[in-house]
């Protein structure tokens, strides 16, 4: 670690985020709080993140002119989505300090790179074949058994790109449907509930991990996070563990999620990493002094971490699509609730408008029937 | 109140305000939250609302055509502060619903009518006289005594536009410095405390205000505030009460802050009216599930007002100049400390440049002493 990369960026100065979706909205919105100026760099007009930003690039990712005029005018870059082309941030790297770095891109990008770099920083993760072919198909489900679950390694999220496979004639139309994309076959894993932790890393090497929270999926889509996850203390502990490894051992400076399953017996198997602020840790906004998205920007301008301890429990709700939106003149009257929308201009199904957190007193989720916990959301 | 202006502003609307100052910018921040869009209007360039607004006018309050351009953009129009000229206000309220209106602007930007209507409004003040002449000074001094504080009655804040007088010599320059303006004489208040209480009133007349606070000022100027103030509960509950009389009588769509003098009897007088967000309000940014800016924003997008109790006690510190400036790499590595800064570029001597909120458990102010309460300050 270099002292100069150590070194915090003075108020004032300029954060480049790659992405102007919600993601980059709030880490603006963070940014400002800390006295920085953000410049959004997204291929669409008037994004949610624009709106509220000193500064913007309207470009396609591919736009090498663009990007060396946005390195200029930025003193730090980062990203809002691990889906930018990895050889866009390969061009800003001479440029400018990029937070999280390239290398960190091409392991999330990839499911092959992902449970391969989960197993060596020694994350557990359920037992995976690479299939290029029909006859790689055949040897993995072999493998592996059924049910099993067969994901583009690619370009994936929110349930896309990917195909259930339970009985032998499921494989081929799966595979015609997903090929000719590399594909990955994942063991399907009888979890009783989805977990994730948020860990950020300063450029110190320091770690801030927030409790690790259960969430919950509506089509495939994160409906519900309950922070914290109501496991076991040594499962929440090792969950929580998980996501500071990975931050480690990816030299990572910044932010990210890490998905896990748990397990009948209270094991975690990692799933997927999110390397920036992620939707399970929205509830940090409300239940914490500093949310995930002031840590995201504390770690990109090389600032100390905040103390990511929470202060309250808290239940996220995910406003979706109009069915979302029609929840808003409810939610704005609850006490109790924060809510928050996006800026998106058109409500389409399917499309992440906003979010909730509903505050309850610090210990009280615990033992609270979901009936309670969920009031009013 | 009308049906029509009880309706909330949907979701994307653009909230013009006039200011572009840090409460404007705090204003704009919260209006994102909520899905608004801000347009700010301001004299000068660069202003730190404008950094995080999807959109601004630089132009005079006097530009008819500015502002008729910016109300035809605009759903509804706040300010930020009460030296707006009332001239802008009153050429905007026919193009676009104005929140507040210019009558409460008329009140709070002459002392004597402030007082006059906090009279009026049930809100007890220190005794005072209007001043032209030397002749009335020496009748308003023969009435009310020494000590007494002259006033300009227009443009005063942070201490600037007055002079204490003592002893009669003090009279002739005092005059002297501050005249030709219209003045007015006020009683020297032997208070024990300064304190501050925020109201917000709905469009539908709803009220919601925040928990009395104690302020400290340094050079004039607010350098801390302790929330709640550690006064009897009838006291803090006067001072609330106040707040909330003075949003009725003005016809309040907004927020305001009414800055009072507590007396050793442990009674109140109203000082002062500032009708936006305030300095001592910035502590419920972190404090409070919806902040004095969230509350703002909803009050004047006719939205349902937000719960106003706090979940923290916590103290404000203002970062005013170079040197408050210099405490910022402490304050980014205290826990339990939130920073903000305003994004503004040169950090001129007695210039609000930020503050910190440290926030502490429930209850546990009203008997910590201040070296613990200000610890990490």
């Amino acid at each position: 670690m270099s002292t100069t990369a150590a070194k915090p960026l003075p108020p004032g100065s300029t954060i480049g985020i790659l992405g102007g979706g919600q993601l980059g909205r709030m880490s603006a919105l963070a940014a400002a709080r800390l006295g920085y100026r953000c410049h959004i760099y997204a291929p669409e007009a008037d994004s949610p993140g624009m709106q509220v930003a000193a500064a913007h690039t309207v470009a396609a990712y591919e736009d090498a002119a663009a990007l060396a005029r946005f390195a200029a005018a930025v003193d730090v870059v980062t990203f809002e989505f691990e889906n930018v082309p990895a050889a866009t941030l390969a061009a800003l790297e001479p440029l400018a300090p990029c937070r999280p770095g390239v290398q960190v891109l091409r392991v999330c990008q990839d499911r092959l790179e992902e449970k391969a770099f989960l197993e060596r920083a020694g994350v557990p993760v359920a037992p995976w074949r690479a299939v290029h072919t029909e006859a790689d198909l055949a040897a993995a489900v072999a493998a592996i058994g059924l049910p099993a679950v067969l994901k583009t390694t690619r370009l994936g999220y929110d349930g896309r790109g990917q195909a259930v496979l339970r009985r032998p004639e499921d494989l081929a139309p799966a595979f015609a449907r997903l090929s000719p994309r590399p594909l990955i076959l994942e063991a399907f894993v009888p979890f009783v509930a989805e977990v994730s932790a948020i860990a950020a890393r300063g450029v110190d090497g320091t770690l801030a991990v927030y409790d690790a929270v259960e969430n919950r999926h509506r089509d495939h889509i994160l409906d519900l996070s309950f922070a914290p996850a109501r496991l076991a203390p040594a499962t929440a502990e090792a969950a929580r563990r998980h996501a500071g490894q990975v931050a480690e051992a990816l030299g990572l400076v910044g932010l990210l999620a890490l998905e896990m399953f748990v397990l009948p017996d209270g094991s975690l198997l990692g799933n997927e990493i999110a390397p920036r602020p992620h939707n399970s840790g929205h509830w940090t906004m409300d239940a914490c002094l500093a949310s995930q998205f002031e840590q995201h920007v504390r770690a990109v301008a090389g600032l100390p971490l905040a103390d990511p301890a929470r202060h309250h429990d808290a239940v996220m709700k995910n406003l979706v699509g109009p069915e979302g939106l029609a929840l808003w003149p409810q939610l704005v009257r609850t006490p109790g609730v924060a809510p928050h929308l996006y800026g998106k201009a058109e409500a389409r199904p399917g499309r992440k408008l906003g979010h909730a957190n509903r505050i309850l007193p610090l210990g009280s989720l615990a033992t609270m029937d979901d009936s309670v916990a969920l009031a009013g959301l």
